[in-house]
């Protein structure tokens, strides 16, 4: 597999090199009230629920993977990154985890909340503008400046083997998986993915799931070549990133099919993962449970879903839920998402 | 310990039977957020996830445990219950699972949501007026005439038996628990929690959790004799049973200390499981939340919590999130609750 940026070996190391930091398997739980809903006989639903991890997303593996594995000389320049979600969160977690300094680039306008729980885990903020080349610059500066290592979101290989952990574990608590439904951002994660289950679980039919409104990853395949989504917009703000020179590859050669949700989707799957699953389930994790109910599965199919996590504004999300907030849902998107929008 | 309803061996019993039709034990989750902001030294806090079975609640351990303990003949007649709430949702998915009929006695004014899912398990459901005496005579008659093997929901040895499992999983996995908090509505989980815990971790502190609304454990206790809340009022629903004739001794002789949180703290409770676990809590659930975070427990300890359940209606619970709701927390008691506040 050197054709790509890891292999499962990769993927082994960050496994055990990230246990011994601190992260547990993550629980696997049934979707008991689908199977039986979905008129699929013996139909039988996983979902691996990353929500529950120590930062609430699976983004805690491929950042804990990376800061990990520099090498003291690096450790001691610090890492940075930009971010205004998981991301952030999960490299401060990270750099704390190591006992070294982190920086966390982020934009003008991020949540309050989210800021918080960058600044809890000791990193230091830098605003910076709320658009792409703010926040490289900003970014840029750090790594210039003062040194900092930069820890990119996806398209770095330790990122890539620590999302694959995932899997892993999953693949060890149901070893038969007859299909697997994983969200597509940047595809870290599903390129982490695919690099596991083609080594473990072959046969097995991966699902890319994508909002319509940031399908980037289905342009890019249709087209041969990555292709931006011209003005990606979605309640499901962890996948609006363009997808990666690296994880692009992979996703390429190894994933079965990319699908689309709808935004009413996303927000029937946040509804589904609240009142059937009873677990907080962010926009962008909720992409797969919609998938799930429009695609034809057969009879006695094993599904596997990756509920990648947890962390939404609660009163963002109570009006989500509602449909009760016009100011989130009603606004248009140049209101809503200023920056985010900006991001590819 | 012939003295009580049931004895360890009798949860043991209830763990094999339960598992075997179904009942997976339920994951374990660290409350880590809670662990780092609460100042306390060393601190490891254990949530049992019963949000997670698959009717969202504990209940079904002990309904299916009675239902499974039928024999042939009682089993023909069919079983029947009482219930607004939980209870009879795990009636109901009993009684399918060993495929006889059910009947639920569901006083008027029951949340359509929770009927849709006793029907949904296959049960009759027959309306009463929403009074205790109401709901006695329709189960009576129930029984009469249709020969129904009535299930209580706590005061009754299987079911007992049956929630004791939840204490007994939580300790293969944590065996050296130093405290746990577990709420108290009729008795049921905590009387099988401290048959379980005085054998198996003896030393640990066992602690019941009421409303402050619906603190007839704490009075009884007081008394020397069971003694009910003279107006129950509470958002916790699952909490406002008056503590069984069976469950009370239990509780007298084993449970450490009973401490009751009121309504704002437990709003708080459900906003940490929100924001901090990414569980959905149900109020009677959100209590023992509430109720370690003004516990000073010492540097070191761990701590176990029964996170009971996470059924609640989405609209109420959006409401109860964000304090926005009043007509569901700002009404007089009496048009909030008529049907619960009959109860007892």
């Amino acid at each position: 597999m050197a054709e790509f940026a890891i292999d499962y070996s990769d993927v082994q190391c960050a496994r055990a090199r990230i246990r011994r930091h601190g992260v547990e398997p993550t629980p696997v739980h049934r979707w008991s009230a689908f199977e039986e809903r979905s008129g699929i006989r013996d139909l039988q639903v996983y979902v691996k629920c990353e929500n529950l991890t120590a930062i609430g997303a699976f983004k805690i593996r491929g950042a804990l993977n990376a800061v990990m594995s520099l090498t003291e000389s690096e450790a001691r320049c610090g890492v940075a990154t930009h971010s205004s979600g998981n991301h952030g969160t999960a490299v401060a977690y990270a750099a704390r985890t190591r006992g070294i300094p982190a920086t966390v680039v982020v934009p003008a306008g991020a949540s309050p909340q989210k800021m918080d729980l960058i600044r809890h885990y000791g990193a230091e903020l830098v605003m910076c503008e709320p658009t792409q080349e703010g926040r490289e610059e900003a970014l840029a500066g750090l790594v210039r400046e003062q040194g900092r290592v930069p820890i990119h979101p996806y398209d770095h290989p330790a990122v890539m083997a620590g999302q694959g952990t995932v899997a892993d574990e999953f693949l060890d608590c149901v070893p038969d998986l007859d299909w697997l439904f994983v969200p597509i951002g940047g595809g870290g994660l599903i390129s982490g993915t695919a690099v596991t289950v083609r080594t473990r679980r072959p046969q097995m039919r991966l699902v890319g799931v994508e909002p319509e409104g940031a399908n980037d990853t289905q342009r890019s395949l249709e087209a041969g070549v990555r292709t931006k989504h011209p003005a990606p917009n979605t309640l499901a703000d962890g996948l609006r990133a363009f997808v990666g020179a690296l994880t692009f590859p992979v996703i390429q050669k190894w994933v079965d099919q990319v699908l689309t949700v709808t935004e009413e989707e996303i927000r029937n799957g946040v509804r589904w993962g609240f009142e059937e699953l009873r677990l907080v389930t962010e926009p962008s994790a909720a992409t797969v449970l919609a998938a799930l109910a429009k695609t034809p599965v057969p009879d006695g199919a094993r599904v596997g879903l990756i509920l990648t996590g947890g962390n939404v504004d609660p009163d963002l999300w109570a009006g989500l839920r509602k449909g009760a907030n016009p100011g989130f849902l009603g606004a248009p998107p140049s209101a809503r998402w200023p920056v985010q929008r900006a991001e590819r």
